[in-house]
C-alpha cells in the first residue's frame, strides 16, 4: 500500500493524516500542537510532529508529504512567504523538512488545498472551474480554474476577503476598508448579533445581550441561536447573507466558474446561509453565471486542506517532482 | 507571405486589418459600417466585408481570419452567445462564415482579444499573469492567466465592471447595483462632472454647465477639459481615479497579476488618472501583489481587440484548430 500523508498546519495544531491518491482519508489523523513562539521552535515542532507521524503511518507506506498553511505561499520553491498565524516569512519549509526526513515534500496555501480537495473528494467532484470562498475569523479564497490550483504571479492570487464592497466602509487588518472579510465573516456576524441588542423584538430573552455581556458574543454563539430560530440571531445571519450574495455577484461575474463553494466555520450554517446569497446570484450577476453557477456548502470541513495538500503531493508524486 | 486578418466586429462599424504573428499590422484596416439591424442582414454584412478585405490584403496571404466582439462568445465552438451591442443571440458566426469565405475562423470576446493584444504586442509584453480593464461607456475586463486567455467554465469570466464596489449603491444596467462600471466609466466620468456645476471654484468659467446645457458633457469632454487643467474636470477625473484605485486593488488581490493594463477611451487620460489609482493600490492591496503589481496604460487603443483576434486565429493555426 502507499499514500502521501496531508497536514493542516495551523497556529495552535498541526493535524497529519495519510489520504490515498482519491482523496479518502485512510486513518484518523494524528493531532499535536503547534508551538508558533519563533521560526526556529515551529520548525522543530513540526518535525518531530511529522516524524512521528511517519513512523505511526508507516503501514500505509507514505510516499510524500503535502503541507497545507495559510498565508502566502511560493509554491515552486517551497518557501511560506507570510502567514497570518505561523512565524514564518520567507522559510524554505519544505527543503528544510525534506532534508531532515528524507520524504518528498510540498508546500500549498490552505485555501488552493481546500478547492482542490473539494473538487476533487468533496462539494465540487469533476468541477474544473471552482472558487472556494472560505468564511471563518477572516475569509479566504481558493482558484481552481480549468483543472488547476491558479497562483497568480508570487502566489498571492485569491485573496477574495479583499475584494472592496463597500468604498470607504470599514477599516481592514489587512490596511484597506470596505473589505468582504469586514461583512462576511464570524466577527461580522456577532457584529450584526450585537447591533439588535436592545430590541426588545429581536432579542427577546436578553440572549444576546447576555453573551455579550459575558464577552462570548461570538459567530459562531450567533450561529447557533440562529440554529434554534432565535430572532436576533436569525436576523443577523440574513444580513451576513446579503453582504455574501454581493461577494457571490462578484466572483460570479469575475470568473464565471462552474461552482463556487462556500466553506469555513462559518458556512456551517449551511442552506440558512446560503439560499438567501444564492437567490442574490441569481437576480444580480451576469448572464451565463447568473443562471448556470452552483452555490454549495463544503463537505470535507476541516479536513479540506489537509486532504487538498495530500492531493497536491500525489500530483508533484506524478509529475516526479516530489 | 503569410498573414491573418484580424477583425474588430463594432455594432457600428467592422475594421479588418492583416496581422503577422508577432501581432504587427501589415497595412492600415479596411473599416466599413456594420449592419446591426437583425441577425441575417449583419451576417451578410459582415460576410461581404470579409470577402473585400480578403481581395485587398491578397497579397499578404491570409490564412485565417480572427474576430473580436463585444459580448459572451463560446470559442470552442464559435458562437456569440449573447451580445451588447449586436444582434447576435447564440449564433454560430465562425461557422457560417467559415462555410461561406473557405477561411478558418476564430471568434473572441474583445476584451479577451485585447489582454492578448496587448501581452503580445502592447504594455505587457513577455507578462503571463495579466490583467485588462477597459474603462468606456461601460468597463469590461480580459483575463491572461499564466498566458493563457481566461474564459470560465461558459465564456463569461473577465466581467469586472460588474464587480460590486458599492453595495446598494447606483442601479446598474445588468440589473445590479453598485457595479464598478457605474463608478469608473465614461458616463461616471460626466456625472463627476455635473456634480460640481454651480460651483465657482470647481466651475469657473461655467464650463462644465456650459456643455451640460448642450447635452454634450460627456467623459470625453471632461476629459478634454482636465487636459487643460481645468478645476472641476480635474476634480472629476480625481473621483474617478478613487473608484478605479479600488476596482485595481479588487483586481491585484483576486489575481496576484505582474500586470493591470487598463484600456478603453477613458484611459486616454494616462497617468493623470493611472498615477493616483496606482497610489491607492501601494497603500491598500495586499503583499505581495501590493508591491509588485504593474499599472499601466493601454498601447494598443482601438486596435487592441483586432491584434488580439489575429493572435488568436495565429494560435489556432498553430495548434492546426483553426
Amino acid at each position: 500500500m502507499i499514500s502521501v500523508l496531508g497536514v493542516d498546519v495551523g497556529g495552535t495544531k498541526i493535524a497529519v493524516g495519510p489520504v490515498d491518491d482519491t482523496g479518502a482519508r485512510l486513518a484518523a489523523p494524528l493531532v499535536e500542537p503547534s508551538r508558533s513562539r519563533d521560526t526556529e521552535s515551529f520548525l522543530a515542532g513540526l518535525e518531530a510532529t511529522l516524524r512521528r507521524a511517519l513512523l505511526e503511518f508507516a503501514r500505509f507506506g507514505p510516499r510524500a508529504i503535502g503541507l497545507a498553511c495559510a498565508g502566502t505561499v511560493d509554491t515552486g520553491r517551497g518557501v511560506v512567504v507570510t502567514s497570518p498565524n505561523l512565524p514564518l516569512v520567507e522559510v524554505p519549509v519544505a527543503q528544510a523538512m525534506q532534508d531532515a526526513l528524507g520524504v518528498p515534500i510540498v508546500i500549498e496555501n490552505d485555501a488552493n488545498a481546500a478547492v482542490l480537495g473539494e473538487a476533487v473528494a468533496g462539494a465540487a467532484i469533476d468541477f474544473r472551474h471552482v472558487v472556494m470562498l472560505t468564511l471563518g475569523t477572516g475569509v479566504g479564497g481558493g482558484l481552481l480554474l480549468d483543472g488547476r490550483i491558479y497562483h497568480g504571479a508570487n502566489g498571492g492570487a485569491g485573496e477574495l476577503g479583499h475584494m472592496v464592497v463597500q468604498k470607504g466602509g470599514l477599516a481592514c487588518r489587512c490596511g484597506s476598508h470596505g473589505c468582504l472579510e469586514m461583512y462576511a465573516s464570524g466577527p461580522a456576524l456577532a457584529r450584526y448579533a450585537a447591533a439588535r441588542i436592545g430590541d426588545p423584538a429581536q432579542d427577546p430573552d436578553d440572549a444576546l445581550h447576555d453573551l455579550y455581556r459575558r464577552g462570548v458574543l461570538t459567530g459562531e454563539a450567533v450561529a447557533g441561536l440562529a440554529r434554534h430560530g432565535y430572532p436576533g440571531a436569525v436576523g443577523a445571519v440574513r444580513e451576513l447573507a446579503d453582504w455574501l450574495g454581493v461577494g457571490l455577484v462578484s466572483i460570479a461575474n469575475t470568473f464565471d466558474p462552474q461552482m463556487i463553494v462556500v466553506g469555513g466555520g462559518v458556512s456551517g450554517l449551511g442552506e440558512a446561509l446560503i439560499a438567501r446569497a444564492r437567490d442574490h446570484v441569481r437576480e444580480n450577476a451576469m448572464a451565463p453565471a447568473r443562471d448556470r453557477v452552483r452555490i454549495a456548502s463544503a463537505r470535507l470541513g476541516n479536513a479540506a486542506g489537509m486532504i487538498g495538500a495530500a492531493l497536491v503531493a500525489w500530483e508533484a508524486l506524478g509529475r516526479g517532482r516530489a
